[in-house]
């Protein structure tokens, strides 16, 4: 075990700001609340985007950037939306320094360069997209609008943890505009399912599909659709939300089409996105007490390969040997990095790759070599094997996507494990206090309910799963009916 | 010619905005100075990216992030950078929005919220990335650190154009971290010609590789080396910079390292950048009276394809064939968009797509398909011939390859035309009033005369270039000694 890495068991929160920093992922900065992506934490990030903007693609968006920030007079237009965000807005006032008078060499504020109105630095885009969309939609033949932006937001965040809740993040959001209603709600579930896919094929992380209540929903939408992941220590983690938001951005900013029949209409709206958040329900899903663990499809190298050797000699017959087996691996599609710095030792690499997560270690020394043999250590089990040289390529292919299943599987698992239905108030906080995760409850469909079970137990309603077999029941809490069961959870 | 389109000779500036409006690229937004890039702007932008990324991590760089935001504390260290950019900086002075007691529904900034230190949106990320520098670096086995970021950055320009100026814009800054003076200028060096190459080759834009004379130097840089491009008025651009640091912000921000010997040395820095700014350069080198004309390996098509029938029998038919080439051509790496819409006759599309630059179009009607044939265009020469169908592909592969060529000689062609020496001020002064373009000329190395030529002419040193034959001479204004000829221009 790396040393000093706490236990997943001893202290949860600890254990994952440890694997954070250890493996190199991200680090607190300078400015408050913000963090810096190290390079090792950005290559998974890319990872992620360059098969989520696949997929956007796939299913006919296209990319586009709009500014930064907001206008004050913009952001308020849609007041749910505004009102919802208000409160974390960091806000430019102020376009130029000036050399402080009374102190060379430091600067301040100039006064005579203060804006006549406000910018808020987005937190979400509807209101500068939407502002924009009033130019691109005049008639039925605009529409729809399929586009998605790589872009940073800033949320004023008082207590922030690195990717999970972080002032400024990095996200993608999808903004479409529709000339029907149907075809924005297809949308919406459409990528949903995207997300859901993503989550369950790319990060090996199963997730539950539901609608959000009320109360959780995003301000300004009608409804917002969600994956919700399950995290080791029992609490759910919103992995990413796609929102119906109806014609409440249209209306704000007075956005019309004229239809085939000639009358005038409002548009239909969705939003969606991902987040740099991701990053933190894939190393909490997977990760265990001797560090990250990442499924192949997401790992910036799938392989790592060590040379044992003692002497020059040994050195440039075993790197020789692995730089074959690296190019033969290689041309499989298969990443490799092969480190052969004779600045740290082989127990050393070890430790160090484990940590950082890589799927599978290939290590080999003089006899290996000779052999014609090579270890093989997975990260996901920890088994060591060794194996011939011949065919070594279609073998690590073969083991890496069993990794990648393997990951997904036992994620399942842990989840269904952790998941429980609970038919009275009194089980269910026994449950809660007992066990965790995820508790199937009744619940009477109203926000006194869903705020009272909070503020009782801390849970919070992460979604009405979207279910073929609707079980209705009546309210845990009130007794009132119920049309079917929901999930409650601690959540992040 | 598209429909009030003016030409370059008429109206040089409004031809620019026009295209970039019509053809799709971008638009001014809401917020003042900064712009939407669009959908088809912002495809040029991604293959810009994926091919610069592709070009940075084989010279060895990797990606990181940095925060949105630089404390000014911070931002005044490096008191040279901090002096350059002080008068552009947007600056976030509170954290949050109020309800406006007086006015419902409107939004005012929360008195109470003001942040204690003011944060500067990074026009630049020297100080926030060597402050974290700082704590990634204590021996020589730290270093090189060779980091790049994609980000967007914030100027406060008074006067802006779409990609050219912006208040925001998009970019790539590498900010790398040396043991020696000799290494980071190899880096920087290196970072030059990377630009170059991908300037030369993919956008098929001759450009001049130097250095820039101290007034024009980045703020905070001992030297920076520059790629500088002619556009079709005659004027520079500056498309690219690369700077070596010296130890300005290792001093600054105290980052030291241990040597091998066991001494503490400061360490040495580069950072090198391009910007969406490129786009501008792209849209100007090649662009005529038709509209944009783009090089094969920036276009998000290469190819579109556009049926002409009568009637649903033969559109039909053309479009299932248009279909069978049209994965012929995929089939060989090249991007096609076939446009079969029934709401746009063949005409409009004809001149949208010539408008939006499309390298390749190919038409076919009822005859074409019955006799195997297809009319090709190209975007570059606007030649329209008929073609068999037979083998099209690579028919289609080496005429792109054709296309990106010709383009680039055609501005090689046009930049040696428009560039000249000049012996005497007079005739500096006369080619440039009757002619523009590169004037060589000779220039005692001081600012005092440059700033006397600039105010006199406009024309600003672009570049001492980089070369092997350097011509001694004398300074056409002083007479002082002059040691190689240096590239005057007026400048965007």
């Amino acid at each position: 075990m790396a040393k000093g890495l706490p236990t997943r068991e001893e202290d949860y929160s600890q254990w994952y700001n440890e694997i954070v920093s250890r493996a190199g992922l991200a680090q607190h900065s300078a400015v408050r609340g913000c963090m810096v992506i190290k390079p090792y934490g950005y290559a998974i990030w890319e990872k992620m985007q360059a098969q989520l903007d696949k997929m956007f693609k796939a299913t006919g968006h296209e990319n586009a950037y709009f500014p930064l920030f907001v206008p004050k007079s913009l952001f308020e237009a849609e007041e749910k939306n505004a009102e919802g965000f208000a409160k974390e807005c960091a806000v430019v006032t102020h376009y130029r320094l000036k050399t402080d008078p009374n102190n060379k060499g430091k600067l301040i504020v100039d006064e005579t360069a203060k804006l006549e109105e406000e910018l808020v630095v987005r937190p979400t885009s509807e209101a500068i997209i939407w502002s924009t969309y009033k130019g691109w939609i005049q008639s039925y033949r605009d529409l729809p609008i399929l586009v998605n932006q790589w872009a940073n937001v800033v949320r004023w965040e008082m207590r922030t943890r690195l990717f999970l809740r972080t002032a400024e993040f990095l996200w993608q959001e999808g903004h479409t505009a529709h000339a029907t209603k149907e075809e924005a709600l297809t949308e919406t579930k459409t990528m949903v399912e995207v997300y859901a896919k993503f989550a369950e094929e790319w990060m090996a992380m199963p997730v539950i599909q539901g609608i959000k209540s009320e109360s959780e929903r995003f301000a300004g939408a009608e409804d917002t659709y969600c994956i919700e992941a399950m995290m080791q220590d029992g609490k759910a983690l919103q992995a990413g939300t796609s929102h119906f938001l109806g014609q409440n951005f249209a209306k704000a900013f007075d956005v019309k089409f004229a239809t085939k029949e000639g009358t005038k209409e409002y548009v239909w709206a969705t939003s969606w996105g991902v987040s740099t958040r991701l990053m933190g329900a894939l190393i909490m899903t997977h990760s265990d007490d001797k560090g990250l663990v990442l499924p192949p499809k997401l790992a910036p190298y799938e392989v790592v390969m060590i040379p044992i050797y003692k002497g020059d000699d040994q050195k440039e017959a075993v790197v020789a040997r692995l730089k074959e087996i690296k190019t033969e691996l290689e041309n499989q599609g298969i990443s490799v990095k092969l480190d052969d710095r004779d600045t740290h030792k082989p127990g050393w690499k070890f430790a160090e790759y484990e940590l950082k997560g890589v799927p599978i270690r290939i290590a080999m020394g003089m006899r290996d070599v000779e052999a014609g043999n090579l270890e093989l250590a997975r990260r996901d089990t920890l088994e060591k094997k060794i194996y011939e040289q011949k065919d070594i390529a279609n073998k690590v292919k073969h083991l890496l996507e069993n990794i990648q299943l393997n990951l997904h599987q036992r994620a399942v698992d842990f989840r269904e494990e952790k998941s429980q239905k609970a038919d009275s108030y009194a089980e269910f906080k026994k449950i809660l206090e007992k066990k965790g995760g995820f508790i199937y409850a009744h619940w009477d469909g109203t926000a006194e309910t869903e705020d009272l079970i909070q503020k009782e137990t801390k849970a919070t309603i992460r979604c009405l799963p979207f279910t073929d077999k609707k079980e209705e029941g009546v309210c845990m809490v009130t007794g009132k009916p119920s049309k079917q069961r929901v999930i409650f959870a601690k959540a992040y």
